[in-house]
């Protein structure tokens, strides 16, 4: 527990959260400014960030609870879709700095639109170069 | 293999792209339109789709490989963030129906904004009806 996280007060019960799902693991709670209404957070207890950190294990136990919200929102809001959104970094949007999944039911004009303004590269190379570099820097 | 969908022509060699990894149920490949240059898109070489339908085992691998993305971007990029983002539908902003990750490095000052228009429950009765609806739809 990191002492001046929100996340960690919510897992450890000292700031208030509604919560959607628990285990002894992970939580998910509603996301009390939601992008669209039923915008929910899932996240590990522990106190991990960035998501590069996680344990694979935890990280795999968290998606599978992130998949359980998801078809929940579906099913129970009946949401004609759903986003997964994750962010690492305050220039990423990134808030709290204890991971955490945001799972946004989507609607049919529920008046959200994602700026996805895609850039152009100046040419096949400059793609190649960013990918090899990409490429080279991955750990197996 | 969905004989019309573009990621499974990916896949299959039929269309070109830029890797960054490979493996036998993996692929990870640079994004043509990116939010920031070095976005890339990790998917299942399955064809699967929306995400709450993966089979939990091979959605843990695919984050798996969201996460060595992250670090290469991170690390081989040397970028400030990361954002990690999901659509499933339409109104979701989804346009290849194959399930895929997106993995966008960000920079400190790298022009990208996402709209994160929050909305306002009308009251804590309004949020806490959504999470039971939620809470009752999970499947354990």
């Amino acid at each position: 527990m990191s002492n001046d996280c929100v996340f960690c007060k919510i897992v450890a019960g000292e700031l208030p959260s509604t919560k959607v799902f628990e285990d002894a693991e992970i939580l998910a709670f509603m996301d009390i400014g939601p992008i669209v209404k039923g915008h929910t957070l899932v996240i590990p207890k522990q106190h991990v960030d960035p998501v590069t950190e996680m344990p694979p294990g935890l990280l795999a136990r968290v998606m599978h609870v992130v998949q359980k919200v998801a078809a929940a929102q579906l099913n129970g809001l009946k949401a004609d879709g759903v986003n997964i959104m994750q962010a690492n970094g305050k220039c990423a949007g990134q808030v709290v700095p204890h991971v955490h999944f945001h799972v946004i039911p989507r609607f049919e004009n529920d008046g959200h639109k994602w700026n996805w303004a895609a850039k152009q590269y100046e040419d096949m190379s400059e793609m190649g170069e960013l990918a090899e570099k990409i490429k080279g820097a991955i750990q197996e």
